[in-house]
């Protein structure tokens, strides 16, 4: 990317979840501002400071609704002295029920991680359509507020929106505006066309024909891309789908649709490890571990995270290799997910169970097999990262998996990674760890055996090897890969617009 | 086909379940025969009496079993004047179950279906990797049993293999034979690379390689074979895959995959619809029905056959057009299928308890909205058939469907059909039908209502469209089209030695 393209830009950011949270503060009776985790927020935020760009975001509680009222829908962040804004959409809770908790997840949710038991669900009874009701409307009121936010920028605003919950707003504001510039990243797998079929009819053309309007439309792999490209060409025939570049005709636009694999930002987390907070959390990891090999995962309890197969591996190779009892824990830091929905409850509660069966199958005086811990604490996790002998990562799919960069990353201890071919990094990883099917348990317990026993130099042979592949890519690039291609769209339409002046010029 | 071609052929065909069965009839305490149903017998039998060839197939009882004892492994049908012969392989009960109940059904069953629910199942712990090695056991015990035959033939043997069970036996047969001509058609769908990856690595390797031993290989449609080239490419990277022809090079051998949509015998079909057993049935059906519109479904209950959402989709109509009711009677012949299958029993269960819901919502002092009829009578469904207002179709996946065909050809009162995209059978008789989409019960529902409506005239030309597409194709086709592309298999052999001949020619 030219380093001078952004000194006339405005980048307008939009995702369900923003970068911020305000909350009240009960102590002393006052909103404080909570900044907001991960990838996407640090990696964008740099960007939209250059630009003094505006994030756009559903309002989570009454404090943020309360804040943007305040200043008018635009909050500088911070208050006084601002780098940036952002703007909070309110929507009824009832509407946004429908659109995040029935909608978004877990039905498109589950639809990219092909997660639907076929037989009796998803089932688009009233309940579904009327879901979609609410996503549209959701959607609409972020196509109205950015829309706003594109008529009154006084530089050349450039739309970046963020994942599935948004999939709709694009083509609302095209309409609006058919010149913006626009991309929109899709953070989770795509799926193969009959899994997408799954949706009604109508809904699947309406997403397609929305996402199309973006003139770049990201990808993490080139897996979710092709699913994407097969996808296109099956539900609209009319598309002209070149499978090669990734170029998309449709109705008279192009889409450039492309993969900018997202990572982490090394030297901030590198930085982390070595704080106080986790020096004092590597203490209480000894405490936990002691003289055994640490077997480690951490995950959100998401469904597609696969951590049930993941502890029934963990029991049969406790059965199959009896000699590493009382020589090896298991700690699982898990953080509960979506508990308002069902079947996300459910699959707690069964996580729940296999611990416990577990713990009593195998447990001695002296040695509980499986610590699962439930906290949101994330010195603990960079403590445990650090320390690792085995990381688990076994997801069943999974957009990116970060938790193999970041402790691939942290790792002191030459530790091994046992990750899944459905992780969205084993493209990048394979060569750096012992790379199992997400199905196959058997393999799964094999794989821990493997590790544990693999003597220091192929440890490091596979650990070096993961880092350099991490180091190949990282977070900056991700955000100016996918600004690159948007400033190409620009001179695209230049060299459209100079040919069209000759031809006229000609035709006088 | 050249009508020579067969001359000096003997066709060798197997397949799990065999043409024939034999009985012990308990009032006269003999063995007697009885004859298998289906497209597939009544099209390859024809072909087995051309050539005296034989049908391998597992032995299902003791009669089978006791049968090819006492013909030394070559029951000739009839027994007196054999025109052609079948031979029964037995296996010990429990290494069956782990090889049909456990591995052939439900894991490929499911997995060809996409219809695990991947969060929990499959998983491929002890058992089912046992499974697995009871599954090589008895396709082994296939291929000695085809080898042997192969072996003794006098004539050219041409061995066309049928389905999933068999996936391994044709390497091992090739192993022995490695100019043997070889087919083998997959009569289910062949899902996409990512759901045939829910099998362990070494199993997706193992099937894959195998069925490329074929010298052809066969799939009802196009988006099964295109699923399949797909899932070689990833998980055979050497292979070099002709998406255009279907032509697959791997290790020095050419596979000609290709495309044969079953069909029907549609003679001898509208000749049974005549049959005074029918014309009977018809009087029952009249009684069951009364003056009411007939909606009709006859499938195994099978998960794929989507028969839940099938009915939440009849209540949703009560409900939204209560105008019907009374006025019309959903017909259900459903027989139930491998119950020894936890998965299938309670598949069952949720059958009966949305039926009885469905009664208890609405019925009135006269009127029972749905009859559900379980048992095996083939003339009933036939009469059932010839009667229907409304035929829904409305599986998940499904490899062909014989019943839309059947009822297409049969129906004798302007019936429509309400088809599922997700049907084999949805690619010929798309124009003839009203489709929906299988995960959608409102569009469903309100299908139901659309085919109720129609008008006569536009009926007609459904049905009438329908019927010309079942008529472009018939079921003798479906195996000379085989026989065709596995005779150009010896053309391509020929060109191929006399090209070597001139080159040994001007070598020398």
């Amino acid at each position: 990317m030219n380093s001078e393209f952004l000194q006339d830009k405005e980048i307008i950011v939009a995702s369900n979840r923003g970068p911020v949270v305000f909350k009240k503060d009960a102590s002393r009776d006052e909103i404080e501002l909570i900044r907001g985790a991960g990838g996407i927020v640090g990696s964008m935020i740099p960007f939209l400071q250059k630009t003094h760009g505006t994030w756009v975001s559903s309002a989570i509680g009454e404090c943020d609704h309360h804040m943007n009222n305040r200043y008018d829908g635009k909050v500088p962040i911070p208050l006084e002295n601002p780098e940036y804004y952002v703007q909070f959409i309110k929507t009824e809770e009832d509407v946004y029920n429908n659109f995040n908790g029935k909608f978004a997840n877990p039905l498109l949710w589950f639809i990219h991680h092909s997660m639907w038991n076929s037989p009796y669900s998803p089932c688009a009874d009233d309940e579904m359509h009327q879901a979609w009701d609410s996503y549209k409307y959701v959607n609409s009121m972020f196509a109205k507020a950015i829309g706003e936010d594109v008529s009154k920028s006084e530089k050349t605003p450039i739309v970046m929106l963020q994942d599935y919950h948004i999939y709709l707003t694009p083509k609302m504001i095209r309409k609006q505006h058919p010149d913006v510039l626009m991309s929109q990243f899709v953070h989770i797998p795509f799926p193969s066309p009959e899994i997408f079929q799954q949706l009604p009819n109508h809904m699947q053309v309406e997403i397609l024909e929305s996402v199309l309007t973006n003139n770049v439309l990201g990808f993490h792999i080139r897996r979710y891309m092709d699913n994407f490209l097969r996808t296109v060409k099956q539900i609209l025939p009319t598309a002209s789908v070149d499978h090669v570049s990734g170029d998309i005709l449709y109705k008279g636009q192009i889409c450039h649709v492309r993969t900018y694999p997202i990572s982490i930002d090394i030297e901030t987390l590198q930085k982390h490890g070595k704080d106080s907070t986790v020096m004092s959390k590597m203490k209480e990891v000894d405490e936990i571990v002691g003289n055994c090999k640490l077997i480690y995962r951490t995950d959100r309890a998401d469904l597609s995270k696969n951590i049930i197969r993941g502890f029934q591996a963990y029991d049969m190779f406790l059965d199959k290799y009896p000699e590493w009892r009382e020589k090896v824990k298991f700690v699982a830091t898990l953080m509960p997910s979506r508990q308002d929905i069902k079947i996300y409850r459910e699959y707690t509660d069964n996580i729940k169970n296999i611990v416990e069966t577990i713990n009593q199958k195998y447990a001695t005086a002296d040695w509980e097999p499986i610590k699962y811990i439930c906290r949101g604490d994330y010195d603990l996790v960079v403590a445990l990262l650090k320390r690792y002998d085995v990381l688990l990562v076994n997801p069943i799919l999974d957009g990116m998996n970060i938790v193999a960069k970041e402790g691939t990353i942290l790792n002191e201890n030459n530790g091994v990674l046992v990750l899944s071919t459905g992780a969205g990094c084993y493209e990048e990883l394979k060569d750096g760890a012992i790379c199992i099917n997400p199905y196959d348990i058997r393999q799964t317990a094999e794989s821990l055996d493997m590790a544990l026993l693999m003597d220091d130099k192929s440890k490091s042979l596979l650990l070096n090897e993961a880092k350099a592949a991490i180091r190949r890519n990282d977070l900056n690039k991700w955000v100016s890969d996918q600004l690159r291609d948007i400033e190409a769209v620009i001179y695209e339409r230049q060299e459209i617009k100079s040919k069209d002046g000759e031809e006229a010029v000609r035709m006088n």
